[in-house]
């Protein structure tokens, strides 16, 4: 364990853990206070760079914030597994290594499906739940990038690197794309110590498991209704990525989650409206109520 | 003791305005602070009554609280208008006489519609709109008491007065009728100085007026893309009188309107949240940006 811990995603190293399963893992820790720490499960290509500080430095004010690489993702060993169980299988892994046997989990789209899939299988692991941008096993549109609002920035040789995901995650609005440029300045200063992007592999794979979370049998979304963790569900309306009935149908099918959505907003509201999306979330985490009302 | 607060709808004095349109208007005006005032406008037959002290009355602790009884309610003279835009009306004429020319507004069900019509109609009146369990002109399935959900209890001899509305505003689980009948014992300790129960006739033209509202021309949803107010939509999305899709159509259309749901609630989600409500749109109504978000 590192000694050197600064809370902000702009300057905390990079660990990597070595679990019994043979996997290495990187992740980063920081941030200190009573609360469980915060589990942070990220976007569909996404690596810890990905994570903009000033949503994770506001949390790390009050509680350890862990962000972590899954398989095959920056510095972590392995594939990328094609399966949203394969990806929770690895978190559990990494949390047994670290000995966290409880926590708040924030899941970002793809991580989202995975913190499902944690407070499903192991609800007693997972205290509460943060969902944003993401969609329940059996939803609808997700992440299909071959479709044409998604295709052209894709394909656009004019949109690399960061600027894709300015395009992506934020509507089209002179106020969305600003809030979405100033998303990008505050990835910048991290210098050091980067991950390496994300390359085909990693996305092929991610795609395939988007496809299988699709699909579902029996009745759709009865596997949320049992899911009694105090869940926040969070999207921003115009999201292009995974469409905000996706939220509505987690919102409306998990017993005990409170719904916000933003206006103005893509897939990345909790970038744009941070300050909006931190207070709701701080609020929301502490709570020590049952109820997800907050 | 809550005999000994004032600002609080429990002991607020009824206020009689006589307007130069000819009508006098009962109202109840508390509280104080900095804050521009919030006008409250109520649901489907309520009157000044039935406004929860532990909504008001924590609102009332920063800016003065204004209930109103629209035309034909309660001691306020004259017949209830058939259409919302009626209703608005005698919000404006209301508002004149009071001298005041902007306030933040909550308005909840029929109140929410007629909220709407002003934040159309006058714009520069309206600062900042909460909108709880209401629906959009062109909205769905607008408080159809025929329905088999809505009838049997309102038809059912055991749920008379009060105990109707614990019926029908909260979920059917034991949480939320627990939470109905709380909200009802906090509705209780006024005694004296109580407004008339609103009769059938009352009834029947709220009834026209919400069937009039469902009705709409040309593309829908489209009169809501010029309100620019920041506005908050809050509903429970077991609401069985104005189902939650109402609140989806409001906040994808508004182009600057945050939502929240609430889970295991109906009509009355504010009542049974109140803590959460009260915190939510006293951050919301406190904050001085142009964007709803907060």
């Amino acid at each position: 364990m590192l000694s050197t811990r600064t809370a902000s995603n702009t300057t905390a190293p990079t660990q990597i853990l070595q679990a019994r399963n043979g996997h290495s893992y990187a992740y980063r820790r920081f941030g200190g206070g009573s609360a469980l720490p915060l589990l942070c499960l990220q976007h569909f290509t996404g690596t810890l760079d990905n994570w903009d500080p000033a949503v994770t430095d506001p949390l790390a004010s009050r509680r350890e914030v862990i962000l972590f690489d899954n398989a095959g993702i920056g510095r972590s060993s392995g594939d990328v597994p094609e399966t949203v169980a394969g990806m929770t299988a690895h978190v559990m892994a990494f949390l047994d290594e670290l000995g966290l046997t409880r926590c708040d989990v924030l899941g970002f789209s793809l991580g989202g499906m995975i913190a499902q899939q944690m407070a499903r299988d192991y609800p007693s692991i997972v205290r509460r739940m943060i969902l944003v941008g993401t969609a329940p096993r059996g939803g609808e549109d997700i992440m299909h990038l071959e479709k044409p609002s998604l295709a052209k920035p894709l394909q656009d040789p004019q949109y690399r690197g960061y600027s894709v995901l300015q395009k992506i995650f934020f509507a089209p609005t002179t106020t969305s794309q600003a809030a979405g440029a100033a998303f990008i300045a505050r990835l910048l200063p991290r210098t050091d110590d980067r991950e390496p992007p994300s390359g085909p592999n990693v996305a092929k794979a991610q795609i395939a498991a988007f496809r299988e979370w699709e699909r579902f049998t029996g009745e759709r979304f009865a596997g949320l209704k049992g899911v009694r963790n105090p869940t926040l569900v969070v999207q921003g309306f115009h999201d292009e990525m995974i469409p905000v009935r996706n939220s509505y149908w987690l919102s409306e099918n998990l017993p005990n989650a409170v719904l916000i959505t933003y206006p103005d907003s893509g897939h990345g509201s909790l970038f744009q409206f941070h300050e909006s999306f931190t207070r709701q979330a701080t609020a929301f985490l502490g709570s020590d109520s049952t109820f997800a009302p907050y």
